[in-house]
């Protein structure tokens, strides 16, 4: 369950900015101990603190990149107090950080947790250990080690993966005709991702694209067409689609959903089945 | 023709921001089909859609790169539409991106289209193809194959490079003693690219610098010296001068050009020779 | 002195920003010159022109990355006027860029400046060097090409090392109960390094934590406590610990230090052995 076949790399997700010195400074630690791994960097700039950003961002990534990833995430408001760290075998992958509910929305997406360590070897870490920077002193040597080939049965205990901490599940329930979600996550062109699936729509909607759908949205009730490109739109007005990551977001062709519709984070949908059999004239 | 020589290597950019894990994704395609192959990230921090400016961005940097790149370009607001997807042999690269006028001007700065294919060849891309992230789904994994081996021409079929959808260019025109430009490019220090070449400068100012010419800019007329370097005038003044890239520019010694004299992309700029033979001390 | 041993890589730290090809351009220079290179970007986000900040940077980052490398940094205001450009060989790394103050700080983190070269040997630049962009034209090639193995005594002529141009180091004084300094440095957290190390800590409050100390801050006096981690005190509250980096620094629990207590780098803080004998109730 912990193999890693011969083409590993690193990846990299932390809330340390792109100002300071903090992303490098880790990049050193893998280059001392896998000097010859390929770091893809996935990003920096989760809102400081952010576990449920971080941890949404890496369970839509980390299944598009190849198997033998060693994954270091670090989201950790609590470095330096009680917490674990951790690192899971999960589908061919290894992910390392904090146990505080940033990896297992990822290691699901992978197949689901096969295996779990505490990092209590602290023979792996860069001495001394530093209270606030466990990214640079724990999280980057050790993945960088795995990386390099060590086993990830050297990296610590063995823990349950029942006892991983985990984050709430957003709000998702489907029935005949309705549909419960929340706004996921807002991507960098305002596309709004639900915490509904393709599966969830296709029931909402059985017959497929082009159909109609009645959003209840913190702006009020919109009618919204169900489409697969934004240009089946006019430009400027919004649709309903499923994402490249298999979720339903809603979108505005041209335009940024999130400003057009006023939706953020954890706002609530809720979707019906919308009466019209193709995308109208109506819009925002 | 599309000869790339043995040191290949991949360019990568787009519109993608870097909030999200779209680059990554890409990256791991990347990875997956040309594992040894090194990539430079140009810039992810194209305004959303804006394709003048990316194709702005690849002209100015691709020539730059050493020989055997293969530059993967992403700004498509068209996306999953009917626009053409295309892979351009030009100088001993590749680019690889959408048909919507994002690569043809980079393509004529490494010396031209040389042969260009649609890439039709659907075996190349990533299963399945969504409607919304064809950089992940086709750009990322056909240009990482190219890097890795692959003959351009197993992209697709060849069609015409006069086939190609192109920008309009940039007001440009010369007369003896004047210049019509416009603003080309806006770069993080504020300095002011114009359309008007080195070339076009000689031509204004036959005798080099020092000199001055006089600037009708949407702020109103100015009377500028022309330098070689920021320093040669006094801090917080304006300048002329042709910058790294071999264009005409405006400057602002130790300042910002774009926001002392309240120029954006797309303004108009005339250049008239002026009278005076060396930096005076009026400016802004 | 100038043994890089056989594991070279490049560092790159620049106010280029990442919106246009600036940094791009210069990662195409390293590729040309040192194809099979590692090259870890520091950040390019210093703010335009400023040496300090940049140097700041660089003398936390480099000290934290493993032996071999070549450290271009490049925040170079005077950009082709007379400043020289040096290369420094200092603790098993080489430092290349302007001589403005940009790099020895950096240098005395590795331990002192070895040696110091003049960039005069024009024949590793590219062709034309231009007057505005010398990372492109001067520091990457060279920088790259000591990387591929180049001595740094290829370079140019050997100067001393007390000829190089040094900023003002930020105010710092301690004594028995007192301890002057100033911010150094703001972090993407908020987080506010101080000019005073954890050893003026020691001699400040020499039981060590949990202690208390009154600071003197721009805002007035706060009574802080001194912990080893922010979750030592409540949410929201402010404290004093000594950073990963070895500097006394202020933060907020779960917050922003510089906005709560309204702090900017070079504002001026006093420190004084408080009464009280572990974290109290009182905050901001």
């Amino acid at each position: 369950m912990t193999d890693l076949g011969g083409n590993r790399y690193l990846s990299f997700l932390t809330d340390y900015g792109t100002l300071d010195g903090f992303v490098a400074i880790c990049h050193g630690q893998m280059l001392r101990h896998a000097p010859h791994v390929r770091v893809i960097d996935i990003t920096h700039e989760i809102a400081p603190g952010n576990v449920r950003r971080g941890a949404t961002v890496l369970a839509e990534t980390l299944p598009e990149l190849p198997p033998g990833g060693v994954h270091v995430g670090v989201v950790d408001p609590g470095v330096g107090t009680r917490r674990r760290s951790v690192a899971i075998a999960a589908g061919g992958h290894v992910l390392v950080g904090p146990d505080n509910g940033l990896l297992p929305w990822a290691a699901d997406a992978l197949g689901g947790a096969e295996a779990v360590w505490e990092l209590t070897n602290e023979d792996l870490w860069r001495r001394p250990v530093s209270a606030t920077f466990h990214g640079r002193d724990v999280y980057a040597p050790v993945a960088a080690r795995i990386a390099a080939g060590l086993s990830p049965a050297e990296t610590g205990e063995r823990i349950p993966p029942e006892s991983l901490v985990r984050l709430p599940p957003p709000r998702r329930s489907v029935t005949a005709g309705t549909a419960l979600g929340e706004v996921r996550a807002v991507d960098r062109f305002g596309n709004c991702q639900l915490s509904l699936r393709g599966d969830d729509m296709e029931r909402l909607v059985p017959g497929g694209t082009p159909a109609t759908v009645e959003a209840a949205l913190p702006c009020g009730v919109r009618e919204l067409p169900v489409t697969t490109t934004f240009g089946a739109v006019p430009e400027g007005r919004p649709l309903l689609f499923v994402d490249s990551a298999g979720y339903a977001a809603l979108a505005v062709n041209g335009g940024d959903a999130a400003a057009v519709l006023g939706l953020t984070v954890g706002d609530h949908v809720t979707l019906r089945a919308g009466g019209r059999s193709r995308p109208g004239p109506r819009g925002v």
